[in-house]
């Protein structure tokens, strides 16, 4: 790729990023787009929806940025939750990373590649005519003492980022901490799920619950709620909610058209069609009414219950012993917190539980093979001459400069771009039906599952099938995987460079501009007239599809910065637009839904862990290949002591990821021993794990106070 | 190999064992072997040193073998502990196996492996001429349908295997709990060892340890004991004792001297002696106690400590949850019972148990490496026109029949056999420099050292050499393995059934003989003096030798039992014999040390999965091999079957063999809470672990009454 084609993609997606922030600085003040660009605050009563007209409103601000760039750390911790803070740390590790990289890499590293002439000199007069694999390592001559700036450099970031790495997981183990000390008592503190209740004939499960905690935690243990299959229930409530729906919907429609015009007789069909659904919706509550009523009749028992305790400690004790002399009885796990709890799955058997897990992991498998497709096809794009091979009819249309840098330098990324945004939703898919019993751990598994999907389809499919594809075989050999990389690796440099500017910096803009839910708003508005009183569907922030993309950002900066320092500034750019963005979307649109307490971390030290390993594989390839072997053999301690590294913090810090110390939790309790509220919120405890579909439900048609909070839990257990 | 071969090798080792057995009939009615042959009875009081001369003596009797038999498993278990119980199942359960395997082998495999003549057509008339090879799978005709009979034959042996194991390990996790419920209080169920911990400046260890306790624990913690760093002291008491085994040896040589001839003025030297060493450890004793009574200026402590609590429940509590918000400090481990505490483990430091457990690493796969020699040579033989074209004047011996049979069918054996005899001595020592806390957790972790070191070592070096060296990378190409496994193991199948008569029957012969301990006892004599109040030192179980070696026989017999039958008489025998053997030792030599309660189980449980998916590779390749192509593709479930069932297995009894469930410990502490002996247990409790070395200790050169019991148990913690 010539400097030429990056710099019309750095063109394009410059011009895109900067049409979409003034779009969204002025649509975003258009009272009809709160819903859209301040849910969050609307939700809130802290914007009204109807304000008075005035020029301002046309005029683009950048008044949002100032206002996200203000927002501290305590504020989004107050505000969002530990996650959100987990997750704008993620971001400004990664700024710091690439800021200490990007000097390197600028002011050292670059010089020294230009200066070699591998390949060849460079053209100064004429910058945009070179190849970008001049500013590379591979320009580099071989041998050349030169390369022990590289040497150094590899080992200066690794320990840079090691330190940060540890600094981060320190910082945000003892904000976890502090989130801990400072909660409120909260259900899941006091409840574990109990699974694979063994069940004597004649007895229920919850007699059985009963007896086994009133025998061996006689002291400690508080009530119960049994777990039970209410999926029919919960079709019967979705069924509901739609009718009811409907008939809001043609009750406003026949109100407009009643004032609009009285004649056609439309109005009499319509006040008919109503009536007609509310019959039904009247038929509908009443038999819900009805089997809620008659809970044993309707629902089955499942041999698994929320069992709640008097104390954090006898919690996590229950949680941590086996309690049965059966290790398959009596299974213990911590409980999420209520409105967290994904009831569909207790609705399956252990033996469908167990035969979805091996359809996920077929699925994923598949998903991967799959993939590799498209990608194939984004690398025929990037090899213009191969394109030109594969299709010789389009030789004339390429052989025009502004096509072909197009092709080469825009296309590409944007296909796979394309591709990847269906991958987070497949992924959330296939983890919700892998038997995790809370939205969280579906999303923390989601992130993971992409994290990797992402890493080996676009990372490794991209750099093996970039030369051939069947070096996908090369996993078999490891012993020469780091000079496989190393052929492999600064050959994709541009495309990754480009990749950076396209996918980063696109999904960034896309990501304030809220495109898709913009266009399904704008959609929507002539057909459905939104009533201010109904209940406002705040969305919550899709983790599962931000931290990845930011990671595999990071890992892209970690393998490049010494090959292609080049990539480093367009990343530097990327994370600063990521800084404001989201901080800004933390302020105005996501409201969290659950508080993992920072769970996510372990997952972003991990894939850390991994590029830095993935480079010093890469870099000792390198070197070997640039016959400086006595240098890859000095980096060879480099991994190891980077997995000695992961595997103290492992040790240090990973635990406090999983459970909280006895320490912590008895002085938690102790805080609590004299507090007058305990009572009532123990009286609370016994009924907080209660499914949703069991609850009351009333769709008084004449009283406007919908019940709709139970409506949106309900649905939201269906995600 | 010859039938003659195997038949001369049978021979042969069907002498040494009535040898062997003749020779022990006889001697351990001797009263001067007792320390060799009855040293538990001894040490116990049933059997008297010295008694009259009789006839009966001389002639041999299987009085032994009867008394061996009638033992009951309860016998067993109340005189040497469940660990020989377990130790026993393992030859039972081998026993079973190999009877339901050797019915279907003998009666079914081997006619119709010699009906075939893919080799060439079994000689009836001259049995002995015949290749072994003809007895195998090899001899079956490619593409026969014969083969079904061995397909059959896996599925229905596998499956009887999982049978078997599902019900062994029922059995042996539900004994173990029974035992747990048997036992009277323990010091090790009221206590767990904590290390690591965090001592602020100013205050000691101890201190530290009960301002946590106190401040955490309040209503269970009981007690703690700092551990010291005591090899100073250790050293001192080390040396002591030597000088009094010299000093007691001296005086009763002198006493003698001075009985027989009072002549040359020796007396005179050897009491002058007496009297130096005399003094030289009353000054020892002197400096001994003087270091014991001011123990913080001796003795450093060490940032560990064994805690007790007072109920099992409590313990069990404290040891499950991670203590401190820092999850590197308050580390928790279930502490050993006291006299199998190993002592030596605290002295070295955090950084050298770190440094030494990498040396271990090491040092494994160095030994793994260096031990393909000695298997190599033995290879060497068993193929004799190898060994003719490597030393070519051996070529006129070797023709002598007699020669070239003991060569091929014996010699081979017995080298590697002896090469075997070192390996648990060395892996033993290295799990002690592993960091094992207890005796019996460095006796595990060398038992599977072993079981792993003769499986890769004997096993695979001899299948993979066998045919070429360098096929030892074909694990690196993981697809190929069962076609390359296919080759190579039956060819190797003379070589095995040689090696089980050869090693196996001789092994059991000579442990029955006590080789060793008898040949030191010999030469002993004429120096050593035995003093009838000497404390008898009873040798206990060396699990980690045996375990492993009846695990390698087992797995020869699976792998091999459809491809050469003719292994499993072999293999019967041995399992006779042990089975005779080993109860016959378990009444009569070893007392147990420790115990474990059972949890030697599970490595022979996983041994056994190995060896049955190992077998099912084999298949697969055979039926392959011998195109049969559908028979292997059917075959294919089944490794993933008994994955499965592995997988099961882990899940519903592994746990019970790491700690205890809440339900059995609450159970056990409430049967206690009346017993009125708890208190003096309690207090018993304190003192438990106190350090060997810091106990009191008393050389009285004017009294007999020798403190021996600490000496043997100070030294019993250096092995």
């Amino acid at each position: 790729m010539l400097v030429s084609a990056l710099l019309t993609s750095v063109g394009i997606n410059t011009g895109l990023c900067c049409l979409f922030f003034t779009l969204y600085s002025v649509l975003r003040k258009q009272p009809i787009n709160y819903e859209v660009y301040v849910p969050r605050l609307l939700a809130e009563g802290k914007s009204r929806r109807r304000s008075r007209f005035n020029l301002e409103r046309l005029i683009p601000s950048p008044g949002w940025v100032k206002k996200a760039w203000q927002l501290t750390e305590d504020e989004l911790l107050s505000m969002s939750g530990l996650d959100a803070v987990v997750f704008m740390r993620i971001i400004i590790f990664s700024l710091r990373v690439f800021g200490f990289a990007g000097i390197i890499g600028l002011f050292i590293l670059l010089p020294v590649n230009t200066s070699g002439d591998q390949l060849t000199n460079v053209d100064f007069s004429d910058l945009s005519n070179n190849s970008l694999d001049v500013f590379t390592i591979s320009n580099v001559n071989n041998g050349s003492s030169k390369l022990w700036v590289h040497f150094g450099a590899v080992y200066l970031v690794t320990a840079f980022v090691c330190y940060l790495l540890y600094y981060e997981y320190n910082y945000i183990s003892s904000k976890r901490v502090a989130y801990f000390y400072a909660s409120k008592p909260q259900p899941e503190q006091f409840t574990i799920l109990v699974r694979s209740i063994p069940v004597s004939r004649g007895s229920s499960v919850s007699d059985s619950v009963d007896k086994f905690f009133r025998e061996y935690h006689p002291s400690t243990y508080l009530s119960h709620v049994v777990v039970r299959r209410t999926n029919k229930l919960r079709n019967l409530i979705n069924n509901a909610n739609k009718l009811y729906r409907r008939i809001i919907h043609l009750q406003s429609d026949s109100d407009q058209t009643h004032r609009q015009c009285d004649c056609f007789g439309l109005f009499g069909r319509k006040v008919d069609l109503v009536d007609h659904y509310e019959k039904k919706l009247e038929d509908l509550e009443e038999n819900l009414r009805l089997q809620q009523s008659d809970v044993s009749l309707a629902t089955e028992e499942v041999r698994a219950a929320f069992v709640s305790f008097n104390s954090r400690y006898a919690t996590a004790t229950a949680f941590h012993m086996q309690q049965s002399i059966n290790p398959t009885h009596w299974l213990t796990e911590e409980a999420p917190e209520p409105h967290d709890v994904y009831w569909p799955f207790f609705s399956s058997s252990f033996m469908k539980r167990w035969i979805s897990k091996l359809v996920v992991i077929v699925s994923c498998i598949l998903l991967t093979i799959l993939f590799l497709i498209p990608v194939l096809v984004v690398q025929g794009l990037t090899n213009l001459s191969q394109l030109e091979v594969w299709f010789p009819f389009l030789k004339s249309v390429l052989t025009i400069t502004v096509v072909s840098q197009v092709v080469t330098g825009y296309l590409p990324s944007l296909i796979l771009q394309l591709f990847l945004k269906i991958v987070p939703p497949i992924m959330e898919f296939l983890s919700s039906i892998q038997g995790y019993i809370s939205q969280s751990a579906i999303q923390k598994s989601a992130c993971n599952k992409v994290l990797w999907f992402t890493i080996w389809n676009i990372f490794f499919a991209t750099v093996f099938s970039g030369s051939v594809l069947y070096q996908v075989s090369i996993f078999l050999d490891p012993k020469n995987i780091p000079s496989k990389l190393a052929v492999s690796v600064p050959a994709q440099s541009s495309f990754f460079i480009a990749y950076v500017v396209t996918s980063g910096w696109t999904s960034t803009s896309s990501e304030l501009f809220r495109i898709i839910p913009f266009i399904c708003s704008l959609v929507k508005r002539p057909f459905v007239k939104t009533n201010p009183d109904d209940e406002l569907e705040v969305p919550s922030m899709p983790f599962h599809q931000d931290i990845p993309r930011i990671l595999f950002f990071s890992l892209l900066g970690i393998t490049y910065f010494f090959l292609a320092p080049l990539i480093l500034p367009f990343l530097l750019i990327y994370l600063c637009l990521a800084y404001i963005v989201f901080r800004n979307q933390f302020l105005n649109v996501y409201a969290p839904k659950y508080e993992t307490g920072g769970k996510f971390w372990p997952i972003v030290h991990n894939s850390m862990i991994f590029s830095l390993v993935l480079m010093h594989a890469i870099a000792i390839g390198i070197f070997t290949l640039k016959k400086l072997s006595l240098a890859s053999s000095l980096l060879i301690p480099l991994p190891i002591l980077t997995l000695l590294f992961n595997e103290y913090c492992r040790k240090r810090f990973l635990p406090m990821f999983i459970t909280y110390s006895a320490e912590s939790l008895i002085l938690k309790d102790r805080e609590d021993r004299d507090d007058p509220s305990m009572s009532e919120f123990f009286d609370r405890l016994a009924t907080a794990y209660q499914d949703p579909a069991l609850m009351p439900i009333q769709y008084s048609t004449n009283s406007d106070s919908l019940n709709s909070p139970l409506i949106s839990s309900s649905s939201r257990a269906e995600v």
